[in-house]
């Protein structure tokens, strides 16, 4: 039995935990969503915590989320899933593939960063009520100026994608299933949610990015993930924020 | 000969572009800066710009930095990184280097969008006269929580990585510099530049990383490179500007 995968990331969101999930769902691989569970000792954000002070740990995460596998303790997104990418199956094997995937979801972590700050534009420690002013201003030039930029350069990387020609699913690298369409869907996912109105409306100049969301909600294990209980809901806590006045 | 190693940048800043400058100019890595040359054929910012309408192009860059090598086309300054830093020697060889590398320079890569946006709160395509009031209060938060805190991870490094327990320069992995290192580097610089103040105070309570900084101003390559004209002074159009208002 292998080593067994552990993800340390707050429990009542998606935030950026969520794309680490989507990897260990999609690929149907095991994993215990630590601060979620019972099961285990030493489960919790307590875990997380502890490791700020803990002079023992050589490589201190940041902010989650954080993936153990053994003694490894890895921290922010991208560098989650360029580790799993080759054990999950998420990546291609080419130096040329990983490379690109990475690439990819580099910019989908910077597109996350910005969808964000939408309703932080000041300070991730005050409220959102005590950055509204300045939310509405940074929320009209993400629907307005960044997300139009960002899909169309998705869809520019689909429609080069010479594998997708070919009939079956739409991928970002080649032609299976990559971290980084995962990674997107969510992204799109958020955005919908976020900002129907102006998601939508975008969405309507990227046709094989709203595709590629749609092959992908209907993917059988994301699916049955999407509709079970270890699906969070988006709510107004986590990065993508349904509040209507910053949509329109 | 191997094939040349041409970065696409914005001739007059800094920018992203300096932390990939850094990393050729510490190795000794012969390098061409394509837009502010004027020797080769094709240099200069159109090629950057003509790859997004090139359909023939299989990997557009999103945005500069972007590194061409022989056919390779690699944009987001972490994923050029991670490709040249095995090529310059600018990483450990096994593979939990490469990832802590990978994820310090993420962390340090969130910490310049974080700088950055010190000055351009709300937008990148408006004018810093037109979002200060929002650029004060952001401005405020960075150098009050946000800087301290990534000082302090840094800080948390150097002061666990056992290598540095030995005589000789500090470094953030194992023993040898690393491309993170000289991001360090670049991201102390450019703080020490925007925010003698604030910046100055903070590396009071992060003496490694302060020393750090030093060592590697006193790296005899990167010292004859800080003082060549090839390094383009800090100013107001970059990431890193000096406004007054901002650090007080």
């Amino acid at each position: 039995m292998g080593l067994r995968y552990e993800l340390h990331y707050w429990p009542s969101i998606q935030g950026r935990g969520e794309f680490v999930r989507l990897a260990f769902e999609a690929s149907d691989t095991d994993y215990t969503d630590v601060a979620r569970g019972q099961r285990l000792p030493r489960q919790g954000m307590p875990t997380l915590l502890s490791w700020r002070d803990d002079e023992t740990l050589l490589t201190p995460p940041f902010a989650p989320p954080v993936l153990q596998h053994g003694k490894r303790v890895i921290a922010q997104t991208a560098a989650i899933l360029m580790y799993l990418g080759p054990r999950l199956g998420l990546v291609g094997r080419s130096e040329g593939h990983r490379l690109w995937t990475q690439q990819i979801q580099l910019t989908i972590a910077d597109a996350v960063t910005e969808a964000h700050d939408t309703h932080h534009p000041i300070s991730g420690s005050l409220f959102y009520e005590d950055q509204k002013a300045e939310a509405l201003k940074r929320a009209k030039n993400f629907r307005e100026n960044r997300l139009p930029k960002y899909l169309a350069w998705f869809e520019a990387i689909l429609r080069r994608n010479k594998s997708n020609a070919r009939a079956g699913r739409l991928h970002l690298v080649g032609g299976s299933m990559s971290y980084a369409d995962l990674s997107l869907f969510q992204l799109v996912d958020g955005c919908l949610y976020a900002f129907p109105n102006a998601a939508s409306a975008a969405l309507r100049d990227a046709p094989l990015v709203l595709r590629l969301h749609d092959e992908f909600s209907r993917h059988k294990r994301l699916q049955a993930y999407l509709r079970s209980d270890r699906r969070i809901a988006f709510n107004e806590d986590g990065i993508f924020r349904r509040y209507p006045e910053l949509d329109r």
